[in-house]
């Protein structure tokens, strides 16, 4: 089934988002489901995001088999995106990224929790995920198979944020948009949480204040406001569509 | 009433400045008291401060209304602005952001001092307003209506600065150079202070040191000279006016 | 007596070095003693130093008077330098910045020490200067005056670097490529000191590790080097010189 | 004997990539052994590596001595690259640096360990040379001749950096790829563990998952990608040759 121009348009913007907040360098990705079709999943061939343009993207099935005689060279670790999408109906696009500021938190018991209202999407508890746990020492730390990506999705239960030890962070949201503003305020969240900690004892956001997470609208102007400036100054402003 | 030009393009430097500044992202915003009207006061549409020029510059009354048939969408948070302006006749402009190094304070009970003389106009004492004193813990912690920001107004009382918890600053001045300039040093501020804070036990600015912002003086060469010097960073020197 | 062209555009290259570096922003200075005439000193007129070129330097007398009838507005800190080609014979070239990585040593009672060779050249020992100690706390930290800028050399004595409490820091060297290369490394320095003394107990360079500041040789290749990389990023390569 | 084109345009990338990504500024540099002369090696001459161009490469025995009439100034410090070769048959391409977030570890008695997977080239062990142990305090800490450079082999033994006291890191590996991954990772892997420090205690990384280091094969996809984009964000991706 064809995918409709726009959804190609808007993962070439949330690629090149991600490169330009650093939220990704060379590594890290984003998926977003088909929209005709919920067993498959689109997501860009082994590319930098930055450089990644609408031809590069690639089409999969959930066990992370290419979909039609594709053989340009995929992501090892696109079973992270097929996991997600198997395990979680709710979900409809996924990052993955090592965003530095996160993965002290991966590392250590502190728990990563939100402190401000720009980062409550990644709601209140957001699980490590240890590889070793179940699958030893003898690994490089990737998702490189189906049994890989199906353990960290068990682990990320209905949270939107993983934490992956030594590695980096999978994010998990309704739209392209949400999981794309999710991914570059998870740093931020983590940047302001560490220097609270370092201050002693801290406020986090409340269960209210997080509750919001479910009731996102993409139609309200606030969230589009900042994906337009971010497409804008990440030097795509031309493939952004209608405001929803 | 009409607007001066030259207050229409300063209001559009100012939101430039900040941006380039990075004292503000898609969010956050800068507005200025109507020159002739003190009752109303000139916001940008709802759009990141980056991408802002005269054409989008809004009118509203200071509970928030909109001023003639202008459709476009507000920011939400104009109600800072307006009960700014309803509370302190001295305030002729008012800067909201999100500058996560001023964050932590906001969290904890560690005071955010002066202790740079370039900061000195934030004043002796920067009082925190947590939404849910008054509102409890079922908001999203935006200033969205004209209570939130009448709290807000009271909470700050005659200072220049406010804290918002899990959320960021509020800043206010007598004109559009002077709220700039203590928006942009009162991030570098907060870093120095978190350093020193590291060390041990350090010397905040006296009391005369900072009481020289009353004696703000736009006509000052060393004044102007930041402004444009920001200005001309960000792109806009050619909006710059005449020296006052 | 005229000022030879390559000194005018070496001083220019110094303002924007520093400029791109972030060792100045709109505020902070460089000067060079008059090549001719060593009761003299040459100094832009009040311009953030990323604006300045050849036509905007000024020359003043060592009591921070203006030469000729250049009407110009000064730097309000132009006695900074007067007071240190004063004092000072063996110097010739003086920045004057308020970089915020070493403004926490000021604050406080830990010493700025040297830890990196590349910052060798600020010697073993960086006074604090607090312009309370002699004036009180009605100022607004500023080196506004004569009395001012003396009080401030006699507390450098023989040192490379002062710092000022609440306000930043002023390096004095015997050529503009000595100085600037000093005012690069010395925020580098401190933060990796910051880093070290976060660590635990740390190593300092030795006396002996120190001691080659006063062989400075601006003919080695080395030296040259840095300067020739930073005036071209800076985007004035155009004006360099011949390596002495 | 001639060098092909593509291993000297391949050390023009990686002077450049080492540049953009901070790891060198005016300082620092990389080196290739000779393809076809295990006993030469081929570095730039005294030259910031963002400026390095395919004429600006020199070609040395492993004392350090020029091949050929070249006059060019050399690094002073090319006895670190020769004294790698001479000492590890398995090394065919060196970095040094300064990057400022690995040298606290340098500074103190603190392991920089391996805590994220992108850096785990890096090995498990990081011994730290102090050039003060063997050659005294009456140095300027540069590797300034062939003693200096084999007592630096020696304290690195067999692994694949060693921090310098007050100085920097030299780091050594199988290709000029595989360096620049280095290079580049080990101040992010600093960054992260510095920060999980802290927190409290932390897990690194275990030895199963650090062994891959061996088994790098330029040939991924996974691997050419960060060089690729890496290159392309400097500027250089018109130099780049085919995936291996």
């Amino acid at each position: 089934m064809s995918v409709p121009d726009q959804t190609l348009r808007d993962l070439v913007i949330g690629n090149r988002i991600l490169a330009h907040q650093n939220v990704v360098d060379a590594y890290g990705h984003i998926s977003v489901r088909h929209p005709s079709n919920p067993e498959h999943f689109l997501l860009s061939r082994s590319r930098g995001p930055e450089l990644v343009v609408e031809a590069d993207i690639m089409e999969f099935t959930l066990d992370g088999k290419v979909v039609g005689d594709d053989r340009r060279p995929p992501y090892t670790e696109r079973f992270i995106h097929g996991a997600m999408y198997e395990a979680r109906p709710d979900v409809n696009a996924v990052v993955h990224s090592h965003a530095e500021e996160t993965l002290a938190f991966g590392l250590t018991n502190v728990p990563m929790k939100p402190v401000i209202h720009l980062a409550r999407s990644m709601g209140p508890h957001v699980p490590v995920w240890d590889i070793a746990d179940k699958f030893g020492d003898n690994t490089d730390l990737l998702v490189a198979n189906v049994d890989h990506g199906r353990d960290l999705a068990e682990r990320m239960g209905d949270a939107a944020v993983t934490l992956m030890r030594g590695h980096g962070f999978t994010a998990a949201s309704a739209s392209i948009v949400d999981v794309v503003r999710l991914a570059v305020y998870l740093p931020v969240n983590a940047r302001v949480l560490t220097m609270a900690m370092a201050f002693g004892s801290y406020k986090a956001l409340a269960a209210g204040e997080i509750s919001g997470r479910s009731g996102f609208d993409p139609g309200l102007p606030a969230y589009w406001r900042a994906w337009e400036y971010w497409a804008r100054r990440a030097g795509v402003g031309d493939r952004l569509g209608e405001m929803p």
